[in-house]
């Protein structure tokens, strides 16, 4: 953060039916890279199958429509990521927008990861996993070893402290940390997230406390009573849209980085946030995606100089908080 | 479930270094497959792209191990099917399993899909997905379109209504439904679904109340007041490793089919599971993963015969239950 003085996460959300026309230029490269992967898979499939006798089962048409989709949408990504990256810190993969469209999406997935990397960009895979130990750690597996090699994953705590631990464990093995759902920038977020416990403290607050006690646990973790030990591992989701929690969230998770989603399209604003910040400036992330992505579309201009103008403006914004 | 006399889900989730030995046999197969869907998209690809110019980048290693890899589950994943699909009505692929192999082993469970439903099986993707709204969308499409194309998925409930009723809605337009976490089966679930709310209830039985009322708003919605009126297409997961619970869950939703994970390894006894039948043989589906594909190693024996042996023996227990 300091090196490229800035906390701003670009989301990568593609949508299939709203992507940049311009980024079209970028479609020969897209199918490049992607091709590339497929034929070295083909090849490898060739080797190990001692050359499969008899010719391959008939092509199947979804999969040929769905990997120029997954092409496109790549295309897209490599442009966003390019005009994004100087103002950012980190990019943040939607998983669901490249599952959709299957082995090609996550293909394609591979391939923002990588070009994220080579922007100087860390990597938060926003999948928001979390299921029993042994599945936990599995997907642990998945978003931190490689070839996605996430730097940090989004995880849902719902199934409690022995599905969160393993998933942990799992990606400290290979550098990585998470940010656990705290309290989310979704409305209906209150449905749940906000519910009243016996003691009268809302859940979001007995999440929190999980976060910062898992936080505290881990290997190498920061000395409580040292102001400047750093932060934890285990980050938290902390919607930007109810800023008025944010100080408390703080209160109860003095060393925890947050992850602050909600900015600009989902009604966030950034100049409300400074209360994430105190212990520094490391210990936020602003994270938006359609307002940057969008940034074109809601003022007009191209849309890689609308996305790099808002990046830089968070940026700016941001970085002036504290 | 009445024409295969069966409420029995083998779940599978293929762990790398534990695949049956036999099923080596099938391995010639799976590559088939992988392959054929590799050779399709390469050709799509070079279509997509008239021809790249110039050779593609080089071949990427990794890819290629987990190429072998995914070809190797596959064939595990094949010989299970067809092992345990005469005693069951569905199969559940967790899918950690096949992601922390990359975009070879999503390949791989397109595959899984398709073999299971060729069994005669319903597909459910244990995926426990959820996020805010439009994401929501984009997993369900993910999981109920083609080529996966799951009858159900697993999602989770965490970040309230808004978030699960996009995933419900986008399921229902490919005739799919989803199963909400409600109580899971691990033990760490004490620590978040346990905790007990003002007024004295547990969290649990609010989100209980939520998969009911999100079942009976459905389009189609059984009739309340109809003891014949059949079930919701909302559905909850309900560990069974707390029976005792299942009396109460069933009374809170009078109309949801559960999905009773935790069978045999996880310690659950599938006879206490009869409160989960009162509304009939369909409201219940009792899930095996481990019992059924480690059954040989548990007790000696052709893996494959083991493990059909394990669902018949579930099978006919779980039938004679009601």
């Amino acid at each position: 953060m300091e090196a490229r003085r800035s906390q701003v996460v670009v989301g990568i959300d593609p949508d299939p039916a709203r992507l940049w026309p311009a980024a079209s230029e970028r479609a020969p490269e897209a199918r490049a890279l992607l091709a590339g992967s497929l034929v070295a898979a083909d090849r490898a499939a060739a080797e190990v199958a001692g050359r499969v006798s008899g010719t391959p089962p008939a092509a199947r048409v979804a999969g040929d429509a769905r990997f120029g989709t997954a092409a496109a949408v790549l295309a897209h990504c490599l442009a966003l990521i390019d005009a994004a990256a100087p103002a950012c810190v980190a990019a943040k993969p939607q998983f669901a927008f490249f599952e959709q469209l299957g082995f090609p999406g996550w293909l394609a997935l591979e391939h923002v990861c990588a070009r994220a990397r080579a922007a100087g960009l860390l990597v938060i895979a926003d999948a928001k996993r979390g299921d029993v130990p042994s599945t936990a750690a599995a997907y642990a597996r998945a978003l931190t070893g490689d070839p996605l090699a996430a730097d940090a994953i989004t995880a849902n705590p719902l199934m409690g402290r022995d599905a969160v631990a393993p998933l942990l464990t799992a990606a400290r093995a290979r550098g990585a940390g998470a940010f656990l759902l705290v309290r989310t920038s979704n409305p209906g977020a209150a449905d749940v997230l906000d519910l009243e416990l016996a003691g009268g403290r809302p859940l979001w607050e007995r999440l929190a406390e999980m976060t910062a006690e898992l936080g505290a646990a881990a290997p190498g973790a920061p000395a409580a009573g040292d102001p400047g030990a750093g932060l934890a591992d285990v980050g938290a989701v902390t919607g930007a849209t109810a800023p008025e929690h944010l100080a408390r969230m703080r209160e109860l998770m003095p060393r925890t980085p947050f992850l602050l989603p909600g900015i600009g399209a989902q009604g966030g604003d950034v100049a409300a946030l400074a209360p994430a910040f105190a212990p520094g400036r490391a210990a936020g992330l602003v994270s938006a995606s359609r307002s940057i992505a969008g940034a074109g579309e809601a003022r007009g201009g191209d849309p890689a100089e609308a996305a790099r103008a808002e990046a830089e403006r968070l940026r700016e914004t941001a970085w002036s908080l504290v």
